[in-house]
């Protein structure tokens, strides 16, 4: 539930389309809709700016199936991460207009229609990152963030990243996943004047640490405008440049 | 350099109060200053929206007023982290000008005059987690954001926080320190719908591991709006918060 | 054996029902019966008042479901846990009163009949939590102990804990399952006077390190009514709380 | 502030020796006392059953005395823990009421008087443990606890222990702290029907790694009835130890 | 080929039934034989006393076979570990006088008759350590040592141990093998005079991280008559306990 | 693109069988060709010596195929590593003349004909260790170097290694391969006068930790002329390692 | 205690030169001397065949000085690890008989006379090794073994091991102390048939991690007569030691 | 004993300026010469090119003072790392033409005259890692090698980098201290066609875990052509970058 479904449904009731009671009943589901297994946080948006994310990892693919089709009962737009095979499938047979895109593991369901706000670049260091790249994409462009994909441009070509800089200035926010050794955020961060979030991949050889390795270089970066999330959280790094791109393109 | 000195020295070539003789020269010490032990990037306010900042730490005393010195001769705001009291005392004599701030270990030199843009909130843990707070407060206050301290309101008494949650709702971002278990974050980024940039500090009973356990707690953050920077680094959050303010805002 | 079924026995003896040559030899498999590939440790129960259980990781069908029968045989109540499918269907075989909870990989026999001695309520953070919560569940309630499950109730809602507050309050102990962050068990922590026992799980990102993170954000919490067992075992969190609860209900 | 401190201040609103408004001040420093730097939760006594607890380090000593001394005037009885020289000296100056046990590095004011609710037994594996079990007593001392000290009753010489078998049997709860491979709640567990807290201890050769061996080998205790806490945390397994006596000895 | 073969050897020189051009040829396979992936090290057993052992993991059957089957060409026994089920049908189609033990993951060839010389006692804490303490019963028990097995005798039911306490006292050497805490070599240590060698074993719950735990554990034993192999290395246990049995049993 | 075929090219146009209009396409490409999910740097081998290679991990078949094409394409020799079957398959499908080291798990194509320069050795502690040691080899032939190949030398038969050292003599640089506790490059190290290239395999009991345990042992060798590279990185070794000897043999 | 003195106390009683009551007495200290803050094992001798040796790390000089007069007063020979000078002083001034090795950091206190048993050799790959190697002679002598020093024979510079290896020949067991990458034990275990016991220490740069690199390469050892004690614990090695090599000398 | 000073001395006997009874008795110093503490292998030279260097850390000054003598007695250049204060004073008393260049670290002996033969650049990317790269240049000065210092020229400001791209082009090899991410070698090595050699240095805020996050990272690099060497270990760096500049000059 979006601040202006809020709007909507109380202008119903003043214009008496809805009555209170009925109104009441919808709002009663707040602050969450108990399902036993989960608590669907439908009024997150309200709170946070952003509707809540199916996260379908170690959850059967009837609980996750169950949790969507509640959420897209709800008119918003809808997002599940983590989603393999058997997910998708269960998603899909209940909410035939979702979306699996099977490279970013995520299945998106689309109900609202919003200008876009903001411009984010989403860069990759190599061409073995792009999985959680385009989750991240998927991600920014549900959110009505327009989305400039940047990919297999790692440092130890320096010229692929110089010839795309003029890409890089027009952003508010750039994310960028690398695996190995995680070094391409921090030139990034020194090429420009956004915030720069890092997505450690878990690619590389044995003393990569299934990710480690590129976390680490990325927490250690000598750029200060970089931050990070976890490894392989492709999700939670479009999510931080959404919020930075709309408060750039102006209000939340 | 920032643009605004930039555009200053190009108008006093324009009205002819400097000739295009002295305007080369001191362009020409872009893009650095060479010092030998050092290389100074003059025009990174230029580049990155902000100037350079020295860390001292594995500097000599001596190295650090240099390069300080260099930096004030350039006429843009100084400011040096890690310092300790030798480095402190040889900075303040090459320029008396600046303030030592002992807490945030910090010396800070403001030689420029702007209207403060954007505002955040910066919340620690505990009242152990105040050095490290510090430390992202002055940064933040010498880049020209509004900051508001809330100190001491760690998760183990959940009524400080909720009691502040309005003092929340008006940054453009917040950051938050906490060491143990690194909890506030997360707690913080389901109340707001702005960027949390959380650090962990180094406090806590041995399986802190010197803030190796907050800073995992912080990474895993179930509360997508969160971004980590590495243990103790409050002039980095500080830094991106202060970019994500300005963007709010309004332009860089 | 129990020490109630001790006192029967001995009672029986008293009476003239068993003659002291059965009795010794019932009492001679004490302290414990040798498989050869395992000794079962019958008079565990009347040493520290809970029966042994099985853990099945590691050992054959066959094992397991040779120690659960001769357990089952003993008279007492049974209980596997860590059994897959395989495991399960010899079990079954072998004592069909038997019941298999796949979602908490446990195998049950209940062939006792007491009063419910005490009350625990049961958090898990996310819905992917769940098979830990259940183990912990499956193990208390065989114990004869009282429980509340509270699924879904992590840190990045906070209404949904604080909606359930009136529930934890009636408890006599709490266990906390939570990946990702482990922040829960510290938020409960403060809200409660009662022991909470928190179980990381591992649920997560790259970085939860299959829980390692979680296990540490729990042993730094900042609460202090808060220990913590290991990764993913919410059987040794059921084993405490349930004495925890039995001792608040007064007497072993 | 306690339940007892709270029903004695209705009382004297009642029987006339408090006005309503005095009353009214008093309550109104709830939730909490705000001193800048800390916040202090008085009615955490009343939430949780005892009274927060003062963690020093990384506190200035001013800091802490000044946290101290607010407490104090509170009329409950006052710990602070991690408590160094200066600190001590600091909040004596302060307090001269208090008592600084150095060995346990904490200091102590007792200002209430109560009966001793519950028993429990702690348990060091080697002399060297003993600052961490002291620190653990005195906790459990000022709480109200009675304490049974058993020192230097580590596994390598088992007779030890099993010559204080009947000690631990009255316990209504069992800290032990230990070392090096941290065996020693397994071995205790083994023995007894409570529940044993683990506390790990950074005493070892090189590979003790300040303790994080002995806190894997607790966590992955054998013995069910074992839960954990942080690396040299006597104060925290004092806190559940003291709730499980008290629920044993019958209500909060 | 072992000092008795070189003997026999040599002795056949000296009565004529080998001519020394034979001989030589024979000999001039020393120091090893070169198979192109494996250089056969035949006099190790000259040089060391016990023969060299097949690590299979990471060969391929057909390399693995052809090594077995050269050293089995030499006519001393061979022993081959970590073998799968196809490695194990490959060395039997070449040599089917060999046995696979597939608990022990072993395949041995007997082909020499010696008396047994020295007596160790091999211990497992758990029935799912036995996979472990069977590879190094086998691993000794060619090696012309006697074992007794001990197994389930964890510190978790101290009677147990206790009472197999005589069957202790007569080996020159004790392995002990266990997951989760690994505190069984130190309690065994702590009651016997003789070498106790810790196996810790991949057996546990998350944190055990596969054997770290118990590793940990055991290198930090407070008994200091326990030294430590590598995670599940059963066979490398029972190659030094043969070597103290021997030297205990008079001469190598 | 090599420094050679640039020099054909640019004689082409000056002997008229190349039309500027041409050159300049071709050199157009430069400085890489965008596939969109690949941006494949054909001037690496101007700006660095060698070609770029293909690292197939997490790229899918036909992503890997379609640069392995490309690169053909342009005349230049083409190596992919960590090939898999399926990989393999989609690359000889597109490119027949390319050639499937399975136990290398590499693929390569010679296009080029170039005498070889300079000589390297590379080592093998075990046989185990062979798969890296052939990636190395592969990738040096392909690169016009020499290589002898010395396998199963490691340092638990010492002779072995000192029966080859004449052979390590000759060699410009020495690339040793070796799991378990990687202690042969030290031992070569100080045999030699040349660069030791060291590379750690995941060979080894559960404390090898996939090979972390031979890659801290090299970091750490005793021997000054010992380098580093990642876990099995046999491609990386070799690299260095052909540099090395080019340079020896007289110019890049 | 050692079985001497037991014999020599019982003789007394039997010869009528001691009472039983007051042999009674001394008995009746069995199994343990409660100091309070310690249990001293005095039978430990006639249990395990040597005495307790005290560790005096994180024990006050005072405490460590009273559990060594007590064990002097006993008649044993006695030792204590890990003294600092303060210690050294306290135990000294206590009992002025006692020895302090500066280097090895222990007292010794020789008071029984013996003849030597076995024989062992203690090997150090470098200079900066001596002092552990040194904490394991000054413990092997002690208890009565001979001891052939062999100092800095690293195997960067192979030949000086190889030098030494007739004195290896006639060792019972050989210690090995290495920092760094650990290598030595290795080459030592494939050179002798005897068993290596290898010792960590914290001799290194940087990511020697202060002796894991060295002890997780022991661990991973290709010889498989190594075993392996904690970093820096030189005692540990000569206790087991000692007892090989009494064992290869025959009887306990 | 250079294998120059080796021919000399056969001359000299040639010429009968020494008879053959003093050159053996030089030469009966090999292979080294037994201080007690410390083997000084004085023909390691002779076999790996260059000499043995003294690292003095753990050593006591009088010990590295001795050996550092001894070489200097032999003729040679000597070198000592890692030497404080006290133990450059000692060196310093015993060996007046020794010098000391505190921010190395180093004390240095020149006694011979060689032409310099290759060359190097060695990098620094801040000016905290001055203290590494100056070891670094110390030694390859020592060996005869030029070096160009370039420092402070880090990724987060890139042109400070490509401004000095012209001296990296003429460099044999390359040497790259960095710390915190540890970025500068992939990115330098992607510029080259010469093997670097990276150095992580222990300089960073927390999660650098002193050096280990460059370290990883530098293992991780995409660039093939680096290895790396321990943390701070700026003499083995220059030991290999000499070893390959010679090669590159011609010859040994």
């Amino acid at each position: 539930m979006t601040k202006t479904t809020l709007l909507e449904l109380l202008a119903a009731v003043q214009s008496g389309s809805l009555t209170p009671a009925a109104a009441t009943e919808r709002l009663a589901n707040l602050p969450y809709e108990d399902l036993g297994h989960a608590r669907i946080d439908h009024h997150r948006a309200l709170r946070t700016g952003l509707p809540e994310v199916i996260y379908a990892q170690k959850k059967s693919p009837q609980q996750t199936a169950e949790i969507f089709t509640r959420m897209a009962a709800a008119g918003s737009d809808v997002l599940a991460t983590r989603v393999d095979e058997a997910t998708a499938k269960a998603i899909l047979a209940a909410v035939p207009a979702a979306i699996f895109h099977p490279q970013a593991r995520a299945v998106a369901l689309r109900q609202t229609t919003h200008q876009s706000r903001g411009h984010i670049a989403i860069l990759s260091a190599g061409t073995s990152d792009q999985a959680i790249a385009e989750e991240a994409a998927i991600t920014a462009e549900l959110f009505n963030t327009t989305v400039t994909r940047l990919y297999d441009v790692g440092v130890a070509g320096l010229h692929r990243l110089l010839s795309v800089r003029d890409q890089l200035a027009s952003a508010n926010a750039i994310i960028v996943c690398a695996g190995m050794e995680g070094a391409l955020p921090s030139v990034v961060g020194g090429l420009v004047g956004v915030p720069v979030i890092a997505v450690p991949t878990s690619v590389g050889y044995g003393a990569s640490f299934d990710g480690a390795a590129a976390l680490l270089g990325m927490l250690n970066s000598c750029s200060p405008n970089v931050t990070v999330v976890n490894i392989d959280n492709g999700f939670g790094a479009a999510y931080t440049a959404v919020l930075i791109a709309r408060a750039a393109a102006g209000g939340i």
